[in-house]
């Protein structure tokens, strides 16, 4: 059975069958064939990076609303037409929030007070409101969980300003678990500044998420609870954290805030959808996709330039190739992932999940990858098999299953869309992620073009796989 | 001869001496035998961490000027007083200047105006003048060398804004040559405003020096020439410095700049000077030091909160073990080393170097060291072995002999009086020296009581050195 590749069943359902299992081919010798092909081109191919370069250096931050992510908007779908591909753009009505300035200082701490100052770096979090007037000071309130600032109740916190200085965890980090680590501290960012203010707190501060130890501060969207009084939230390095946090222990610490974000109208965006037509079951599609908009600190080119240009690569090295996919093979580069969700969420609502045969998107950086993420029914794991073996010939063909793949798709793999991710080493990502240092050289060309390749032959693989994928 | 350490010439003087020769004593059985217990001592002591988390923790960042600057000299003198030593402020005259407001921001790039903007992270340099009215809006002009300056000359440099993007060589810096990398840079920063100001540029940026890839400006002092107009300057990081040179290759691009700086009124500093008077040769001087004054973006933890804090476990240690020197071992705590000068410069005008015995100061941060740097005449080499050679059981055994031993006291070196220094490894030290992330969190307990050992175990040999050191 040279030509076949053989559905295994991995445990065998019955001891009583007499006759062989039907043997369904999953893919064609030329599909494996072609898939090698495709990796060894992707592997090969500057291209991934020099649209990550394009989207990070040239245009820079595109955070949502911005003239950046709308100029991101048009080059990503110019450069799939230039490719040949049917593109459209869907339609969003985004928010639009802009940084102002941002400043902090003590202004009283260890006795010191009359003008002894010291600087807090700090980075307003996404969607915060604005401090009053010019400027709030107030005293600094430490705590390491909500237990404690419950403990503490009205009477210590009204006025204050709240610290979150909950440690994220980098021990963890180093156990390639930042995920988890950077999970455990997320209520903190989200909803900090409603627990606080239910509490009378004028502006909170959160301790950095990520494991920078260098003075840089992550952001991130925060989530104001309805019906409670919207204060101002930074976030604050670990080092600032630490800082006050010490003080804090032997004496009054005063603290000066300046942030003037604001919130404008909302506006219009796209999700850029780039359709390479199957040539046998052209409705059933799989997607290749990144979010286009990033944090406005840096210039968003690990987060997410990198996912959205594996997405590209993986088109572009299919038509270098000459391959058409059996299924179609969309990119979409999504809109608004950081600060609202509405391009995963709209595309979710009006595109037909029953016609997606799968998704696939990294947002994850891109570090070598030693696999993919698989989020979908464990019966569907044989099929991937042929597709690790492949990948396993770069280091890559490990499957970690997951309930979600990734966070732009999670939409999808909610109704039923196997869904998919480059799966990567993630020790250092969070060392960059929301703050300024995600920049353009932090990427290594060598392992985005890995990252690539996965995505590339993941979803040339699915697009010809002969058979139905269980879901 | 167990009892004596002996005068051994590293090279035999000549081949006719037929007598042996005269083998003077350099340090007693009892020097020696407490050389260990001081080097015991201080590797076991927490004293100097303690000392340096309260100078860049409680204190904070001591700019020359700064309340902060003056609580670091009140607190130095008072620890100094608390353990019994004779205590004088040296009075110094120093510049007073205030970082202000900083900002940066591309308006236009790559063909995008209109509203696009995409931040430039960058720090002032110290000294620099401000910019005029609010800001400064000009096209930003990139040059590698002032070589290249000079050719494109005033039609190309007048009314605009120069880059250097001058590369911190890290290759250097990885062979532990970051001071050679970082001297090679210097120029720019120091001289590079004045050399563009005589071509009509309104302002300069300078791409950092170290080996930051966190996208953190460096600071560090400019000076202005003489007769030439003084435009603002300041540091970029890495990151900024070639996204910026990346898209001027490939069209215009426009950079609004916000400085706001401030040179006040020269004010009254001091060093700070503490005596543990010798027993035999009190009016013979070993000074081990630091300086107090530190950048404003970091807390001064390594640059130089430790040196202070090595030459403060100094007398410590001997006064715990009850050790008296025979020569003076004398504390200062420099001031305005970063941006001036003065309390080196001082302290060398109105002390007398010919009583100084020799000079110690820490002031290249706190890594682990590997020996000490010796600058004097190879002549005293053979008197230091002893030291060495108890100091090499703590691995820093190795003499780097150099024309200079460190920044203060260069005062004293140029006026021969023989310097020393912990020498480091110093790979590392250039990723946070004048950066905001030169912090605590940097300062590894382990390694600083290793250096403070360093300085007591080379201060209390040299105090009681039976005999003069060549010079």
């Amino acid at each position: 059975m040279k030509k076949l590749i053989l559905f295994v069943l991995l445990f065998s359902a019955s001891v009583f069958a007499q006759t062989p299992s039907p043997t369904p081919l999953l893919y064609s010798e030329k599909t494996l064939a072609d898939l090698q092909k495709i990796q060894q081109h992707a592997l090969a191919s500057d291209y991934a990076y020099m649209q990550t370069a394009y989207l990070s250096n040239n245009i820079g931050p595109r955070l949502t609303g911005s003239a950046q992510a709308e100029r991101a908007v048009q080059y990503v779908a110019e450069e799939m037409r230039k490719l040949g591909l049917e593109v459209r753009l869907q339609k969003l009505t985004v928010p639009h929030w802009v940084r102002g300035e941002e400043r902090g200082e003590l202004v009283e701490w260890n006795g010191m007070a009359n003008g002894s100052t010291q600087k807090i770096v700090l980075t307003a979090l996404g969607g915060s409101v604005a401090t009053n007037a010019d400027s709030l000071t107030a005293e600094v309130v430490v705590v390491e969980s909500f237990d404690e600032l419950k403990k503490l109740g009205v009477k210590n916190i009204e006025g204050k300003i709240v610290l979150y200085n909950v440690k994220f965890d980098r021990t963890l980090a180093e156990l390639n678990q930042a995920g988890a680590a950077y999970g455990q501290i997320g209520p903190y960012r989200g909803i900090g500044a409603s627990e606080a203010a239910k509490l009378g707190a004028l502006a909170v501060l959160v301790r950095s998420a990520g494991g920078s130890q260098n003075r840089l501060a992550h952001t991130g969207s925060l989530r104001y609870l309805d019906g409670v009084k919207q204060i101002p939230a930074a976030a604050v390095p670990f080092e600032d954290a630490e800082t006050i946090a010490n003080l804090a222990k032997s004496g009054k610490v005063r603290m000066k805030l300046v942030l003037t974000p604001q919130k404008l109208p909302d506006t219009t965006s796209y999700n850029v959808i780039a359709d390479l037509k199957g040539s046998e079951k052209a409705d059933e599609i799989v997607v290749v996709g990144g979010h286009l908009d990033s944090w406005d600190l840096g210039t968003g080119a690990l987060d997410d330039a990198v996912g959205v240009s594996m997405a590209m690569q993986t088109v572009y090295t299919l038509k270098q190739l000459n391959l058409r996919p059996k299924r179609t093979v969309r990119v979409v580069a999504f809109m608004n992932e950081e600060n609202g969700f509405v391009g995963a969420t709209k595309y979710a609502e009006e595109e037909n999940a029953a016609q997606h045969f799968a998704a696939i998107e990294g947002d994850l950086g891109a570090s070598h990858p030693i696999g993919f993420i698989f989020a979908g029914k464990p019966e569907a794991l044989p099929f991937l098999r042929p597709i690790a073996d492949i990948l396993n010939k770069q280091g890559a063909g490990q499957i970690n299953v997951q309930p979600n793949a990734s966070s732009d798709i999670s939409t999808l793999t909610a109704k039923g869309v196997p869904s998919f991710g480059p799966w990567f080493d993630t020790r250092t990502y969070f060392n960059y992620h929301h703050t300024a240092a995600d920049t353009f050289d932090k990427v290594v060309p060598k392992e985005l073009a890995e990252n690539a390749s996965v995505m590339a032959v993941l979803a040339y693989g699915l697009a010809n796989l002969e058979q139905p994928l269980p879901r």
